[in-house]
């Protein structure tokens, strides 16, 4: 493996230009899909399931025996282990699951913020190369922490008929018992403008290829979507200190996702760079999913040299990368100096246990979005409101000055309001 | 005044669905706006300021001096409310921003979610009817309360040349320095994609008309946005016990703003229903705004008169309204059976303290947007991101089963990442 080595800023900055730019021309244009969805309902679903997955399903829903059916099916020791991963991320949610405030200001109102859950949620789960059993319990597990009573999954029906046994049995643990199967940018049609057989949502979360993206952002002025996903990313940052063995695991283990995938390696030490392209022909070699790992590697893989220690920080945050690995001497000390989704601090955090594991979300900003949103959680299934109460008091004390305020702007109405409470209290 | 009475839950979700229509028929079309800025840049932010505004620029950023002198020119008494609504709407949003979290999970691997400011905010002051000076307080202090370091203000040239003064004078008061003379859609434009004067922003916020609303749905796939806002709405929820004032005054405050907003009483009681409508009349004769208020009241104003206290919660949270006032004997009890973007609680609040005074924002979801999302606050302005940190401890204890899971899934390199750290450890 020869991973191209660059060292100017630019060079970089053209590069991610480029990247964003290939990716946005293959961005289909889904509008008609939508369309028919919002015209034909479930006739619709049915005939682009035919079209897209070749697939004739007998019912949207997946029936509850086939979810009972598909939970028992699962292994001893992956329910064992799913069972501790959902104890890990439901202990992380509830830590971070936001709190109502409140406070009286000077003149005595009232003012709080409170929370509460989304009504009804829809969640995506895809097809694709690899079953997510992951990606259910990413995306459920902090809803149902945030109290959400309705989650409906829409993931695309397999080749052999229902959907994944695995991502069946996974929705089944977590007690869903709405699932249909449908997939691709029908599916987001369907929970945003609902059909005959599945109601609309208020909120849509969860991955998807280039077709589910771009239907998430079409729907996104009637209903509220996560974040657009694009191609996952990793950079690993790492100094002369880092084990180049692990490196070069954390690299192939984004690689094998996608061809489209981005894996970057930021460095001061030529030494690394040259050891992690030795690696990963080592590793690559009996790796089942060689082809696709390889095919990223080659196409979309990377190493930036940097002069300094400085110029490799700043690579970092042009880039502001879903995933990033800090393997370097002392690595705490970075986390203030860096923007990413996610940060795994030091050689033994390989990325994985954030994808299955640690807690908190896998679901993360991509495409150079952690410069304005975080990774999934349960703040993502709970609104806030504000409460304001005031008192007579107040509209005798501060009322004067809120009325200046109106008038400054013309708004009488608003001057009226607090004077009719004056004249009338 | 006679607002129309309906007393069906079905009538109303049919008004709510047609009003929705008409403001999407409206919905102009800003893609080739986008397009124009996007590839000419300044040069089309003039062409279109001339266009639209009818206005010649001299420059696109306002001077110093000419922010200096409008905030000279704000009157005493005005500043002085400034100064104490501006500290209430900051120790609010002090007490609202979020906090870091950490948490060891049983096998030692600790994980945080922690915060950061958005690096580069863009901030939209339309122009319109009034000159909204409380609009600057409502976006500028909670981005400052985060932490944000670049603030942008645009908002378009009044036909004396310059912004209004007092918005002007306002962004001085505040200590914005970056201000430009550009509104409308291609500002959103300038903001998103940036020009030769204007840097590229990481989020938009604030309120505009149909068009920024359009112009901020399409840019947000390369930038953050706050929400689409829509024409302001009021429901008041009130019994037998309201003051019928009070109440036609909230009606009358909302319905000042635009012909579009849309003031609605939700009732039992048809006497409260006829005194409001009364004291409509009697209000508007004199108000300086009656023009725009008799225009929204006539066209878009609505009683829903439900059959029993149920049918009124009921259709409270079928509009999901921006702003909710509850006038009724004992308010409090409702809180938790309502959706709604401010709560106003009590006949002793109208929301004009929302909109000036107490402390949360009068930036707020309207079209039924707060089933999903909740008021502009300090957590907008700052990013979530998760820091995982393994140790050899957990490779040995979880590793394994963290192996499972990736293997059920297909994923080898996953698995690989992990079993390398084992080897090695």
């Amino acid at each position: 493996m020869k991973l191209p080595i660059i060292t100017s800023e630019a060079e970089l900055t053209h590069r991610l230009v480029r990247r964003r730019q290939t990716l946005d021309a293959m961005a289909p244009s889904v509008e008609t899909i939508l369309a028919r969805v919002r015209n034909d309902g479930d006739a619709a679903l049915r005939e682009l399931t035919e079209q897209y997955d070749g697939i004739e399903v007998a019912d949207l829903a997946v029936p509850p025996t086939v979810l009972a059916q598909a939970k028992k099916g699962l292994p001893q020791d992956v329910m064992a282990a799913l069972s501790v991963a959902a104890d890990n991320i439901r202990r992380f949610n509830e830590a971070v699951r936001p709190q109502s405030t409140s406070l009286t200001q000077p003149d005595g109102i009232e003012v709080a913020r409170r929370w509460r859950p989304i009504n009804r949620v829809g969640v995506y789960i895809p097809g694709g190369r690899y079953p997510l059993l992951s990606t259910v319990l990413m995306n459920v597990i902090p809803a149902q922490v945030a109290g959400v009573r309705e989650i409906a999954v829409c993931t695309p029906p397999g080749p052999a008929g229902y959907p994944s046994a695995t991502i069946l049995g996974v929705c089944a643990f977590l007690g869903i018992e709405e699932v249909y199967q449908v997939g691709g940018a029908q599916a987001v049609g369907a929970l945003a403008y609902g059909t005959e057989t599945i109601r609309p949502v208020d909120k849509i979360t969860g991955p998807g290829n280039a077709y589910v993206a771009q239907a998430k952002q079409l729907v996104s002025a009637t209903v509220s979507i996560d974040m657009l996903a694009g191609p996952t990313e990793v950079v690993v940052l790492a100094d002369g200190s880092a084990n180049p063995r692990w490196v070069a695991g954390d690299l192939i283990s984004q690689a094998e996702h996608d061809p489209l995938a981005w894996p970057v390696l930021i460095t001061d030490s030529p030494d690394l760079a040259r050891e992690v392209n030795r690696c990963l022909d080592e590793l690559l070699v009996n790796l089942s999913t060689r082809a696709t790992a390889e095919a990223s590697l080659l196409e979309n893989g990377l190493v930036f040299l940097g002069s300094d220690w400085a110029a490799c920080l700043a690579a970092v945050n042009t880039i502001a990368p879903e995933h990033l690995c800090l393997q370097t001497d002392q690595p705490d000390q970075w986390l203030d100096e860096v923007q990413a989704g996610a940060i795994f601090v030091g050689g033994s955090t390989p990325v994985a246990w954030g994808d299955y594991w640690a807690g908190p979300n896998h679901i993360l900003p991509t495409a150079g979005q952690a410069r304005f949103r975080g990774p999934l959680s349960v703040s993502d299934f709970l609104v806030p409101y504000s409460v304001i109460k005031a008192t007579r008091a107040a509209t005798s004390s501060s009322g004067l000055q809120v009325m200046i305020l109106a008038e400054q702007e013309g708004l009488a109405g608003h001057a009226l309001s607090i004077a009719l409470r004056r004249e009338d209290a």
